[in-house]
């Protein structure tokens, strides 16, 4: 990988002030709504007794990919299990004692599992492991897995394209940190590298779920026919630029520490994931439909404060690799005044011109 | 668990100075030395293709019990894929590639998984996970495991035994931090918590390794017939008590808080081992050996300094956790001289009245 690429970076670590531990409540609801949709999928498209007895593995396996410094990881995992036990009891014939449960929390090498398993349920009942690698390649044996959710993470490229960085090309992104605004080939070579990051995911999940398994994702979206720039994260990521363009002619960063960075993330259309799913073909589509903002959510983005502590817990570990911890504290408290300065971010969110999709998956037979 | 007695602390993370990353090389030898014994118990006693065949797990699965924050461990456990690999490729009639490994590294949940997780091989042929807990108790599904290695481990007791801080029991063990020299019911209580210890251990191995599975582990043993007050251990055990007592009397440290500290390890004689592992009945001894020191240990321990930090490395969260970081370095300095004016530690280590011990257990058909 070219080490002028941005690579991901995990959420900021531990439980202080800015730690995504403290401020994951946007995601926190996300996951929550999604709770109802996945006891739903479990009720009614899981096999239970059918995976069971023809996987290799004889305890139930949920795999969370992304799962950060962990509450809301915790809170996923442990509802699918309970969901999963319930049905295991109805069929009635068991003990229920004699299906055990597995859980597996991913996220990269860098980030801080020492606070996720501090976060464990000590009285948990299920056995527990945090697996470090890039979700976009093989992490678990073949078939070892039965359930597979993944929450605010696919969004994530593994890294940003070369070309973005490489001055003769059309997609050389001058003074832009993200792809909303600039050339056509900007965008292009984002959407490649989502395609790309999305064929090795599922390549590799194809492998690990048993046959009949099924996968739960939640990712922000842009809407189908929405242009980029009108999305409202790209309207944050306008800020961001604006605020690093801003510290570069007051010679704080450099211009070319600027036009090097590219954030890594993607947010692709549901028609667009739907292609990419299609194209892997062992994968199908249960369900694909969006999860609304509550009026709790809506208040909490109204209030500035909160929204600049929620980005900083996610975009600071990767701001900090690229121009230096030295310009962090600045850049948020100038990100901050941009904010107040436009438009309501809530009126934003109520135009609603960035989506949040669950999609739920079935592994197909092999 | 009672909130006073003293719990297991992991090793020192990180990669500083004091850290176990860079004081674990005493341990080295022993993991390397077991490492031979290990090949000829893969290359012997396993009948891979059986527990292949007959386990629920399709990848060969290799837990690490103890693994602190990992140079040593990941050695052990690369060692033994790369073992089992050839045997696995001797049978001829099989892609090299298609069995796969997977490899579990546990320690209790406070240990610093984020710089093991760091020392991970990133061309690994393995995949990888942390799985925090006590080893004491159930860490891993049914029938999941086929190979379980632990060095240094097992002495680490889950608690120190409760009579040891009760005023009214003859266990009361007042001015001392350890069993030797004190009476002979504090010998007997520390003895009763690692049998109980050993029995949870066992049973615990005994559901989750399959039928036919192994177990390496490398013990720190006192000989049969040597009575403890004459250890090389508990000669280091008596400086460090007589370092606490020489704070105690100079008010650095409260008197009842050295009366309630007792050093939560335990070295058990090979014939008691052997015991504790006939009572459990689900495992045959398969190999029972010293390993003995080579002349590079030897002249590591010759040099106090190495000596110290190796000591720290393994000790210093316990005693923070107890008395306060605030007299670590004090403590570590005049231990440091104490070992200076006693006679030699080499001179102690080559009275070979401390021993190291390889056993292999083999899980029998349940």
């Amino acid at each position: 990988m070219d080490s002028a690429s941005t690579e991901s970076c995990p959420m900021k670590g531990g439980d202080g002030l800015y730690s995504y531990t403290q401020n994951s409540l946007f995601q926190r609801e996300g996951v929550e709504n999604a709770l109802l949709l996945i006891n739903e999928a479990i009720a009614e498209k899981l096999h239970l007794e059918q995976i069971i007895s023809s996987s290799p593995s004889k305890a139930f396996t949920v795999a969370d990919l992304g799962c950060s410094v962990g509450p809301n990881s915790v809170i996923a995992v442990q509802n699918i299990i309970e969901s999963v036990k319930l049905k295991y009891q109805s069929y009635g014939s068991h003990n229920q004692n004699d299906l055990e449960f597995q859980a597996l929390f991913n996220d990269l090498v860098s980030n801080d599992f020492n606070t996720l398993f501090k976060f464990l349920p000590s009285d948990r009942q299920y056995f527990a492991a945090g697996v470090p690698g890039c979700f976009q390649g093989r992490l678990f044996p073949k078939s070892s897995l039965h359930f597979v959710h993944s929450s605010y993470a696919l969004h994530w490229l593994l890294s940003t394209p070369k070309e973005l960085m490489d001055k003769n090309s059309p997609a050389f992104n001058k003074g832009r940190i993200y792809y909303n605004n600039s050339a056509k080939e900007v965008g292009e070579a984002y959407s490649a590298q989502f395609a790309k990051d999305m064929e090795s995911f599922l390549a590799a999940r194809a492998e690990e779920l048993v046959d009949g398994g099924l996968m739960a994702l939640v990712l922000v979206c842009l809407p189908d026919d929405v242009p980029p720039s009108q999305s409202t994260a790209s309207g944050i990521t306008d800020l961001l630029e604006a605020a690093l363009l801003d510290m570069a002619k007051e010679g704080l960063v450099s211009e070319d520490k600027v036009d090097s960075f590219n954030l890594p993330r993607y947010n692709p259309t549901p028609r667009e994931l739907e292609g990419l799913i299609k194209i892997n073909a062992c994968f199908s589509i249960e369900r694909m439909e969006r999860i609304f903002p509550s009026k709790t959510k809506l208040a909490m983005a109204s209030d500035n404060g909160v929204v600049i502590s929620h980005l900083r817990a996610i975009w600071e570990g990767i701001l900090k690799e690229h121009f230096g911890a030295e310009i962090i504290d600045e850049l948020f408290g100038r990100l901050l005044r941009k904010l107040e300065e436009s438009s309501p971010f809530t009126q934003r969110l109520k135009h609603e011109h960035m989506i949040e999709l669950f999609v739920l998956l079935k592994r197909n037979m092999s």
